[in-house]
């Protein structure tokens, strides 16, 4: 699964540069696309910094998600930041040189969820990099209902992963967090970021769950008060331990593993929530009755980010200081090291990536 | 698997008819038992009239669900109603010759879900005839804490199956109903109380489903807009087609089919409601990723009744004249014919069968 | 207070007919005026029906609020139905010919409340007929989002008062209804509204409250189990003597009358409901103390409609017979009768008073 | 308004220490008094350490509520902290050298509130040392429901104010906390500890608002963002400028002050959260229209503490470090120093003083 990214195409006028999934195969290639148009309520956005999500990872390998669901040509890419370059004639949050990112979920505002105020559920969703081009490039364009003006101590490393920041800010704050005791299972970025929000709103105490251990180290700089390791450690045991044989108040599933359901269910206390947002490869078992019915248990399956509640909630945590994912942004790059990016985030040694445009 | 409950006992001074599992075995016995004594604040009941719960079925079958539970010598029934014979020292809410009906989940009160309101989920909750002598028998002890008395305007047959209405209030009310479409999976006596308790409550139009078509039938009396079944009706283009092709806003599962788990999140709406109350005779494979997680679905495990919630807005459904249970209680019999009632019920050829002491 | 409105004025093209306030005093003017123009966002609407609010009154009578509120010239009238003319470019969710009604609460779409899933009270609302054009008038431009396509079974006087039944809605549905009793203080059309959709989402009693017996009569029609003239009955003591003395799960405030505050607080159980529609003329005195804290009340203050929640179960709720506000709807006139109907509203002597362009 | 508790009594057999209410007038009494009876289900304490409550203010002084509500002989005192001594012979929570403290509004838990989960709104309640005898004096007897055992890591006089705190923990965790923005009005012992709780939840901003320097400056010591001196400061301009001039997502009223009310409301967001736990001393003026109505407001009366959802919260708060109350409690005195306590308690210079019974 070559990326090919390297080769510096010529900039012509109109034209940019960007990383595209040009056929239906693996690998990305570096082009030259042109810039794209922008309609009355739209924001064209000069790319300054973006990160590469596991999402972006299927869409290289070109795995049966990214068949199912890619049509190329397409520049992948959704966590991002930049520059407001220009701004439809009716568009009035920001202007010209505005720093910004966005939520990339470009809901239709039309349909029965997104009128019900559930956007984020929006039945004719077209996602940044997924549906319609995105950030890996100059510029990207996003309609203004879907832009968010960035507060000026927002660092840009931050400002680039605000979406999947969302994603568990949207986990973690799905029900009650203060005073109460959690299981996050699954420890890539997410899962990390989530252990800080669940402690930043004064969760009691969190168990992070991995089997990588630099993993592990990276929850535990963001604060867990358990680290449990699947593949040397009796997970279900040592939460029960932890929580005077109760089991959690709610357990976060950000692995998409089938171990971490059962692992999982059979740690919560009744009553319990349980918040999916790792994506299983394939369906799973569950047995319903016991850690379901009986439990009186609360799934909740966690999609995007709560538009904008989820936004507004994230950038307060940040510039009050309470929530700091510095430790799981573990490498800043170039641009022209995307490949290695790629390289490095399958390897399961980084945290989360950010490769800005300008790095020195 | 026999069940021999005819042949008349004998009784004497302290002593009462009950109907046991005596062994671990397949069967029932008709016995006499010593009246049980009560506590400061417990309250003898003397049973007028019970019904029969699936959950009975499975004691009497001897099952692997009732080996693994049931500590025969045990005297099963948990729907029923009476009048109090005598009370506690310490018991204020009820006297003798009051006419009650009891909660069956006895709590404890001191643990972590009881003390955190959410009693219905004990941890050390016994169920009357599961985990305790239950009322199928002359006279049944239950705590005051567990007691529910009786308003004068409700009838004795309605009276004894409050535990299973109860079920069905508690899974139809646990999220918002008014203006809401519905999907109603399994048509067995608490299916079609949730049609009725769905319909009372506002909703706009519930689809019941089932394969029996005599459960459809009592489905349609209690208020169905939609009857599919399941082994004639193409169950979720029917279902889609009566939601502008929005999907349900809620599902609820009362029949612990895996057809109706597929079936029924294929149905839902995004950030949909999905209620579990039907047992799963074992573990079921679920495409989390698909139904759970993009969809936005919330997935309530119920359990018991919400005490005394779910019992408060019972009563007022049912004296309001907002819900009738009529066409669901499809047999009144005597006590004598307690053998038919259990052939009967393992039939499908009725809905809820009422036993009466009295009946003419 | 004069409403001058029957000189039939000159039409030419691209003219029209409307009422507006023209200048800083009593009354209303008949007059001609050009049709509004749209944007690439934007739907005019052939207005076929109107109804005339509260609002309107003030409006015409020019009290205090009108002249902090209005800006003449101004064409009021916000409750209406009527065909699309034309659409904006933009425009997807409807076409010409399509039959609409509309949320008059024009929202910004990007502000705090707006982004937070709150639009309803959205910091730079301008609210159709009060700050901009509004629908006494043969057109009027709506901005798509805010557009509500009808249902070809909504009969026309009912799509004509969707504004003031969807506020009924919205406070009814504010929180748990079905098994619950209620109080409604206040029988002007909303209040008779809200009777009827508490009913229709199982409110197992409500009690409606009004000193004018025409009134008490439409809450009658609408399904009120207790009607309280407060100028002739006990209504606290006849609401505890409905509630076994345990006072209404929630109050509804329709009246903006202090005494209802008095005695709907008085009315309430522990752990109630109050939700409040009805505008003071003024501040009130509360006994914050006795009546809010001590009981554990929660008090909503409610405005607007829910978009588009309570849109959608409005429809339904309509659509399945189960709320008919047909009772309330007293009076259907044709236009040139304007100025008789805002007569009729005054004197009390109507519910609510539909003007059809087309009336026979 | 002398307090005399300083003549040492003689002690009996079967006879205790305590302070007492002893008629209608200003005053208390240090008397000799019976050690109370235990029934079966009760626990009798130890007392070990108790805090003066502004509630025993107004007892001392004999105001208009006391004089309302106290029927003396009454032993004050429900902020304590103890060892059993001994059990009633039902009691399994607990057993004889236990630490304790309890939950002090004793509930029936058979009444409508009671029965639906809302024990803290109990009808019938009864306050231990406002209804029935209170804890100043050597003995205190709770029943076994309203008991709760304190883990070893909670010091004694953390222990001894869990009553006010779990005030506080109530009224900040009845909404949403994390990322959001907050007023306190009142910093008095329980305003103080809110913003510590509000802090320790992950608010983002808490402004806190006082007249009292002393009180100011303990707030800042818990973690207060800014804080506003009413008899100095313009409150309302302060607050919007720290909120973007969206105003606070909520605001805790813990004064009771008719000027807190006033600017409360006016500096809260649409949509924003009021939770009123200050006892104004008599009705108060509300613009209900502008403040709550217009506003979209939720207004929550707060009383007592969530039993006990509000304990297990406010006990994994206190053991994870999340919470540190040390600095509100400015004093710790010995029991002979009461009479002391008092004075400073109500010159405003303590924030909240703890009396131990073993003090060095």
């Amino acid at each position: 699964m070559p990326v090919q990214t390297q080769k510096e195409p010529q900039l012509m006028q109109d034209t940019m540069w960007a990383i595209e999934k040009s056929a239906r195969e693996p690998g990305l290639k570096r082009i030259v696309a042109p810039i794209p148009a922008i309609g009355p309520k739209d924001v064209r956005v000069r790319v300054t910094a973006f990160a590469i999500c596991g999402t972006d990872l299927h869409i290289v390998e070109w795995d049966r998600w990214a068949e199912s669901r890619i049509r190329p040509p397409l520049i992948p890419g959704h966590e991002f930041t930049g520059t407001v370059e220009s701004i439809g004639p009716d568009v009035t949050l920001v202007k010209p040189g505005d720093r910004v990112t966005a939520e990339t979920h470009i809901y239709c505002g039309l349909c029965y969820a997104c009128r019900r105020g559930l956007p984020h559920l929006c039945q004719n969703v077209q996602i940044l990099g997924v549906d319609r081009q995105g950030a890996f490039a100059d510029y990207v364009v996003v309609p203004e209902q879907n832009v968010w003006k960035l507060h000026p101590d927002i660092p840009e490393e931050i400002a680039a992963v605000h979406d999947p920041l969302g994603n568990a800010v949207h986990t973690a704050l799905a029900g009650p967090v203060a005073g109460l005791k959690f299981a996050v299972f699954g420890c890539g970025p997410i899962g990390c970021f989530a252990v800080g929000v669940l402690k930043a709103a004064g969760a009691a105490w969190v168990a992070a769950i991995d089997k990588n251990p630099m993993r592990l180290g990276l929850a535990e700089r963001m604060g867990a008060d358990l680290l449990l390791n699947v593949e040397r450690d009796a997970v279900v045991p040592a939460i029960l331990a932890g929580t005077d044989g109760r089991g959690v108040d709610a357990m976060l599933e950000m692995s998409g593993n089938p171990g971490a359901y059962r692992d999982g269910f059979a740690s919560l206390a009744n009553g319990g929530r349980v918040a999916l947002l790792g994506i299983p490869s394939k369906p799973l078992e569950i047995d319903v009755a016991k850690e379901v019915i009986f439990r009186g248990a609360t799934v909740q399956g966690i999609n995007g980010r709560w538009i904008f509640d989820t936004w507004y909630r994230m950038e307060a945590l940040l510039l009050s200081g309470k929530l700091n994912i510095g430790p799981v942004i573990t490498h800043v790059l170039g641009w022209e090291e995307f490949d290695h990016a790629v390289d490095l985030q399958r390897s399961g040694k980084a945290g989360k990536i950010v490769l800005k445009r300008d790095h020195p």
